[in-house]
């Protein structure tokens, strides 16, 4: 299922066994409600709280005998308005839709004006001075390729290789809102975040986009910019392996 | 002052004598923070719970030293972060922010997708199905011009003619949204919102274009539409007469 969230109100997606609220646990509640099944769902980026979705895609196997067309539906209507699932279909029994991911695209919102906008504070980071777009995208094209993103890690996460395949990272500047697109074949914990305070560095004049090279070549943390803020960033989009071929030989009852 | 709000959390601009929070309440407050003064202040437009503002305009009369372009930075400083002051200006000692104004711009936003989105459910509201907006822009058009309202016109209210100039009404459609943008010199208690909720009879296609010239002849509250949910309304801009000449020749400490 493809699933959109605001992250504001909830401790990240993943369950974390207390009785904090997660996306997670209220998605598998409404599940529960509607066939009386406590599955466990599982997503493609365990986003971290405050974090938010327009393309995030779970998994889980259900006996339930709903129509997979009708699960959407059904779902929103005992789910929260800030959890809203966009699509279902019927996939290999064997799915796994954090295994299985070949592409992730993030998205992280800044926005720069002079004041904070009411509508967007809570899915943008706002950054007062002036920020130079054209320096951050310089930047960020250094960073694009099969690297070892170790300087690009949060303390935390429990992958053992930090070597991963950047595909891209837009900047794109339009009026007083900065986008930054970063697709890629996974990311490493808090590393799109890191990526995005080290390129305010550079948009903010301290650091020339040169500098992001050396960050980068060090593997080393502490050189990098700070984690920017979560409110900012959204799971845009997940891709498969076979994408287009599986949903159409798929025949189990397996949302 | 220019101020915008989120009004999800409040029960609209102006106080009801009662504990609920309100944006005049909380504006107050922060002014007394700031002065010591417990100022009374006026708004151009008196929006109800849960609408909008990015273009509000309150005048207020302090004997405080913090110079002019000061106070939107000293009070942001104070106010919640769903309330943010975007401007200041000296005006005239008798200015008036709701008397003075000669033109006032609201729009509506439609979002018209399968499926509500997370990010826009406090800012939209959410309407499922086809809408003809082209269909709608026709009876848009026969709305306009120097008109008895008083079928647009909700119970409430407090004013003693009906009649109103709608300068423009403008349905602007584009991907899966629809906005609504109404300019004129004063609008009646809920006049927008069952504008819109006319106009979606139209969208909807239960109604000609041309039914909407006949609700405003019959001056029938009954026979125009319902009226639109509070969240997809948003004051814009207020204008006054004389705007560029005024804050020239002002010099109290008026702020």
């Amino acid at each position: 299922m493809t699933l959109s969230y605001d992250g504001t109100d909830y401790h990240g997606f993943q369950d974390q066994g207390e009785k904090l609220p997660t996306i997670q646990r209220l998605f598998e509640d409404a599940v529960e409600k509607l066939t009386g099944e406590r599955l466990r769902v599982i997503a493609a980026g365990r986003t971290d709280a405050g974090v938010h979705a327009l393309g995030q895609v779970v998994n889980l196997r259900t006996g339930s005998n709903i129509p997979v067309d009708r699960w959407p539906y059904a779902l929103n209507s005992v789910l929260p308005a800030d959890i809203v699932v966009t699509g279902a279909s019927l996939v290999e029994h064997d799915f796994h839709a954090r295994y299985w991911a070949r592409e992730k695209t993030y998205r992280y919102t800044i926005m720069n004006g002079p004041f904070p906008s009411v509508f967007c504070r809570h899915y943008a980071y706002h950054v007062r001075g002036c920020l130079y777009a054209e320096a951050m995208a310089s930047a960020a094209g250094l960073l694009i390729g099969r690297r070892d993103f170790s300087a690009f890690r949060g303390i935390g996460g429990s992958t053992t290789s930090n070597i991963r395949t950047l595909k891209a990272l837009r900047v794109e500047a339009s009026g007083d809102t900065i986008q930054i697109i970063a697709r890629g074949d996974g990311f490493l914990y808090h590393m799109v975040r890191i990526i995005v305070g080290t390129l305010l560095e550079v948009g903010r004049g301290r650091q020339s986009p040169d500098w992001v090279a050396t960050v980068l070549e060090s593997k080393n943390r502490a050189l990098a910019g700070v984690t920017a803020p979560p409110q900012g960033l959204c799971l845009m989009q997940v891709k498969y392996h076979g994408e287009k071929d599986r949903t159409r030989k798929a025949g189990e009852t397996t949302a």
